[in-house]
């Protein structure tokens, strides 16, 4: 008799922006002449600019002809027009990253998704909490967890929690883990860790034998100077780190679909007899086994936001939905909110009105202000208290959503 | 200390076609002159047709405009200007699917790749012999078998030998088994399986409580009436099996990326308990967690391969690989070589000379003809003494391939 991966079973409720999207569907059904205004899952809303659309296009025309047609990508990893501007592109930032050292993929939710595939089930994985709940959720369905508690907090797991307590910058734990996963421009709270607490990081990492799984996804809208974009600027962290970038709140392309990995050569883990082992080339074999490279004309496109036009055009679009935050942020203080983030990150995490939940905030914001949010406690008991609203919005619906917010929904 | 996943350690070498591809560079870093014919990976050559390219440009286009750009794929599992008209495809065949239960994906090496995450460690598989190596090497990685044994097969998995003395046919295991890959029309055998013998899978699977999971990534090439090209033709199928298609082969897509899964809602396997569950939600929570939906734009490009034109266009091109394949098939038999399949799927399947292993043919063929084709052994050891050529190559090359092979490769 075929049986299931149980694991799935210890899954708390379904993922966060599905029962999201239940709930708004459920109000709109119900409140057919609401404009709702939707600040929750984070998606981008600018079109793609000129210059990666006719890159693109450019791309989809060489399939049209047989002397430039492109079957599979033979390495699995993405081409060299691609990884050899990612790599200049890192380079720009101060760090060295070979173009082999780069896995092209069709996002950095599947990355993240999967890199726990390569590492063994027994190791002890640390998140902060709140935390983007990919992380967690894949892990549990590895079976690297426990039950969940009722406060939904999984067995096994180490959380750090992240909180205006401690300036949203976890504590290093009491004791050991294998596995931390740090995401920094961070989803939710939009606060940058410290160039000290990442220095920190990769010296625990060292001293445990850990490996840090960086999500690098926000560094473009990192705006301060000095600030770390890349995990490799801190010494020690290609002996340590894995990082996870993505185009898709950079340049766009959520619905496009293309990211990019990189594991440093010398990075390693051990295997059963305690030999070290090069985590480059397991992942590539996970790489090249359970996946088929990234669509052509989508890393054309992706090539695109490197060029200078490409790379100015996307710079246009952070700056506007940095802008997008900085309105949220500044309206939302001025209405008596406690507002965190969105300084060099585009979400903005808030403190909720006294004695109300996450969820209770959700729903008070979706029927008097019609404003769609995420409740942080989606994202981790830590997260109880708090809500993210997200800067990817045209501007004239994040000023009114400031506004009914300011107006409606009492701080 | 972080470790391993050490089931990556019980892989036999390389994936089959990097290795192929190593091969081949140093034999033309070595001889710069020879013009290679590559007939190994069954990569499409040929472009892809004006209305689907066209149909790709639109969606770039949509994706240019304010008021048509999309984020996310919401989700997660394909829109419904996709879902429908392979339901309708599908209601065209005589076989009736719900677009809900239809997973848009970016390949069907990922799906079945990623399929058996949804089930327990300690199921039993059951893979033919040869096999498309995918199946195996991913639950190498996940640990559903032993190590490898001399031959090369891994301890646990249950080997179901598909040769020429059973009309490559698999016989029904003798014992108990829960999970079955079956891939018709067959890669790399090019055989097709008849309803009759589907038809007792179908009813060992309900006997045993068994999964089949049945890739059709090659449905399109059927030639011959009354043969089966879906699974959900056969009663009773519905309770056991997933299939899976794909836009690779069938329309061009092996550099574009999309393909689909169907399950069922009614498929079910057991939980801890002993439980009913369906694997409908558990692959939606797979499905929506790991993965983050395809590029719109090629959404909008394999909608059309069911439109008119698009339909017409990509069977111009079906037509034109199988008629390579009776130019390989008739060439070769004339010249001696015993060959199968290539009559309702892009696949040749010969019978090495005698004395030579699969790999001494390869190393023939590519020094000798300067043609690239697959050994029978890396796809398992029933493929030992056998060899893959594919169809799917421009016809000057295919005739000369099959020319040289003839003229300077004894049979």
């Amino acid at each position: 008799m075929a049986t299931i991966n149980t694991n799935y079973q210890k899954l708390q409720a379904g993922y966060l922006f599905p029962e999201i999207g239940k709930r708004v569907r459920n109000f709109a059904a119900a409140n057919p002449a609401a404009r709702i205004i939707r600040l929750g899952i984070g998606d981008v809303v600018l079109p793609l600019p000129a210059p990666i659309i006719n890159a693109m296009k450019a791309g989809v025309d060489e399939m049209a002809r047989k002397e430039t047609f492109r079957g599979y990508d033979d390495r699995g990893r993405g081409y060299d027009f691609l990884l050899e501007p990612i790599a200049a592109h890192f380079r720009s930032q101060g760090v060295e990253v070979a173009p082999d050292e780069i896995f092209v993929s069709d996002g950095s939710k599947c990355d993240t998704a999967n890199i726990q595939e390569i590492f063994a089930i027994d190791n002890i994985v640390a998140v902060t909490d709140p935390v983007y709940p990919v992380y967690v959720d894949t892990n549990v369905m590895a079976g690297r967890t426990g039950p969940a508690d009722p406060s939904g907090r999984y067995g096994k797991l180490v959380y750090l929690p992240t909180t205006a307590e401690n300036g949203f910058e976890p504590a290093l734990p009491s004791g050991h883990v294998d596995l931390i996963y740090l995401c920094s421009p961070n989803n939710p709270t939009g606060a940058v860790m410290s160039r000290a607490s990442l220095q920190r990081w990769v010296e625990y990492a060292e001293r445990e034998g850990a490996i840090i799984l960086f999500d690098a996804a926000y560094e473009a809208f990192i705006r301060e100077p000095g600030l770390v974009h890349s995990i490799f600027e801190i010494p020690g962290a290609r002996h340590v780190a894995i990082e996870f970038r993505s185009f898709s709140k950079t340049a766009g392309f959520t619905g496009t679909r293309c990211a990019f990995t990189v594991i440093p050569k010398e990075l390693c883990a051990r295997d059963g007899v305690g030999e070290s082992v090069p985590l480059h080339g397991l992942w590539n074999r996970r790489h090249t086994t359970k996946f088929n490279g990234v669509s052509y004309p989508i890393q054309r496109a992706a090539a695109a936001v490197f060029s200078p036009e490409g790379s100015k055009a996307v710079q246009a679009n952070i700056d506007y939905y940095m802008e997008n935050a900085r309105i949220i942020r500044e309206g939302l203080g001025k209405a008596g909110y406690r507002v965190f983030g969105g300084v060099n990150g585009p979400y903005i995490w808030l403190r909720v009105p006294e004695g109300l939940t996450s969820w209770q905030f959700f729903d008070r914001l979706l029927s008097e202000a019609n404003v769609v949010g995420t409740p942080g406690s989606g994202f981790g008991s830590c997260g109880e208290g708090y809500f993210r609203l997200s800067a990817f919005g045209f501007r004239e619906n994040v000023e009114e959503a400031v506004e009914r917010i300011r107006t409606k929904v009492k701080a």
